[in-house]
């Protein structure tokens, strides 16, 4: 199929889907690239592709369109050549070790942590209710298609970490109680490790719920890390044997 | 001094710091929010503060705006209540453990650098010539004022690392020949760690000059790290003792 002009109703249903109420809707969303289109192909959860470029052949139906329509949907300042339309994910285990985010708020952050904890083996993002939309195209972009490889869960975060099966030791950071990661050897047990919003940490009550706290050593003139960071060292210490 | 009209021909001139050319003629840059302000006067490079803020005090010159001229001239969303204009970096000694940027090009993760080197006890950041402006709003906002804190050079690599003091060693990463970070004893020994671009990593010129090669072990689904986390795991390995 080709279409040409910005006022079909076919492209201005695509522009609605850079808006969360109209993903929330209709249960889908956008990627940007051919990394990404491939990505959420091989998961199964691309439906269709968009894109100027008449010689991409893929295996879901695919929208000829003009480099102004890729414009119109695009969250980027050069828009890409390839825009897939997927569903919403849809795994939900609990299984592995767990990363849990208590209120991250920049797409950014959220990105980088999803593309860690897969990295460091994490096969399981539970998000509190107020984190930023795991379908915020900045989110999207910077988990570079590491979004469809793992299980992501949005749950009261003291609901959740209070019925955890009791295999897990539920870690948070604490800069001034905690014990150095580096020490503590992790092996043989399955962990829930709670990062904290970006200014204000990880919440009073769900502190409180966690059998263990860590920090990272670092220099005292730096009063903390970026939480994508923080988060990334952590994994990275608890997933190495 | 109070200042009300927007087009105030003082007010003119700090909206053009916003850009980086008249940064570069006028060496000068803003910064944003109290932590950020409090952190370049603590280093002397405070020269002025703009505040809609009646109440506040500072030991430089204070210009006191309306909350309209408080927006023209921030980069945020929310614009804060308080903005410094600084002098220029000028700390450029080569000491201690070095953090080497060979072009990287998004704020965010050059920022993010800068304030995981201070936390990580690097002394010098040697950037390429094409890496991102480090006065652009969004690599200062990502620092939390730790660029006062460190040596700034701004170089070209190749010639940089091949003039290096021998007593360095030149760290480079590598996934395929490289030897895991995590055991590599880098006791004794001065460190310059070179950290490429976001998509083509270290130019091929830079590596060479290199004496190691490191890799972060990983699962294998996740092909690279945020630049801003690798970087950031490398130097907490490097400066755990």
């Amino acid at each position: 199929m080709e279409i040409t002009s910005l006022n079909n109703e076919r492209i201005k249903y695509y522009q609605k889907l850079k808006n969360k109420k109209y993903r929330d809707i209709e249960e889908l969303f956008l990627v940007e690239d051919e990394h990404l289109v491939n990505e959420a192909n091989k998961f199964g959860y691309l439906k269709e592709v968009i894109t100027s470029d008449k010689d991409l052949k893929y295996d879901v139906p695919v929208i000829y369109v003009t480099d102004k329509i890729m414009k119109s949907l695009s969250d980027q300042v050069t828009s890409s050549k390839v825009i897939g339309v997927c569903k919403k994910l849809d795994k939900n285990d609990i299984e592995g070790n767990i990363i849990v985010l208590d209120n991250i708020q920049d797409p950014g952050n959220l990105g980088t942590i999803i593309r860690s904890a897969v990295a460091f083996n994490f096969k399981t993002i539970v998000m509190s209710k107020e984190t930023v939309d795991i379908y915020n195209p900045k989110v999207i972009r910077a988990t570079e298609g590491m979004l469809f490889n793992i299980n992501i869960i949005k749950d009261d975060l003291k609901e959740f970490l209070e019925n955890l099966d009791e295999s897990y030791l539920k870690v948070t950071t604490d800069v001034n109680e905690g014990e150095d990661i580096k020490k503590i050897n992790f092996k043989d047990k399955r962990i829930a490790l709670v990062i904290g919003n970006e200014g204000s940490g990880v919440s009073k009550e769900v502190a409180n719920i966690c059998d263990k706290k860590v920090y990272i050593k670092m220099n005292k003139a730096c009063e903390s890390l970026n939480a994508g960071v923080s988060a990334s060292i952590l994994m990275y210490e608890v997933n190495y044997e």
